[in-house]
């Protein structure tokens, strides 16, 4: 993206629902720092438990920024889920 | 992603912002078609404009689809950016 584009800014708002409120927070708990310790200037990611979801909230510049956001984002997600998966 | 998989869904609602209403525009009639034309059972894919902003709502089943739409819009979004760059 260039400074001519006419994209001024991608938000978004992702709900991922789990089964219940147990999974969600321990999907939660094994990612949040991750999302603390991910500083880009070009994006902002903010992740929030709400009982039985986790929502993530992206406000992005431009659109590869706000794809790398939520690349990253989902692989966390993913990653974690396969890890617990493997353990119960 | 497996049958155990806790996660139950993943919902989207992604806005992106132009610099005006006929540059939303642009885009929108662009790619609109794309996303009429794109079934995916396991996730649907719906655009909307709203005067400088299209909105993309997402709902997806499990993250690898959801991951696989979120970058099938914004691939179509930035191409039609840089081809309307070409252009202006």
């Amino acid at each position: 993206m260039n400074f001519d584009s006419p994209l001024e800014s991608v938000k978004s708002d992702i709900a991922i629902e789990f089964e219940n409120q147990k999974q969600a927070k321990i999907i939660y708990d094994a990612i949040v720092l991750e999302f603390e310790t991910a500083p880009d200037y070009r994006s902002s990611m903010n992740l929030t438990l709400d009982e039985s979801r986790i929502l993530i909230r992206i406000n992005a510049e431009d659109s590869t920024s706000f794809r790398a956001s939520v690349n990253s984002a989902i692989k966390w997600i993913k990653l974690s889920l396969e890890i617990n998966n493997l353990t119960i």
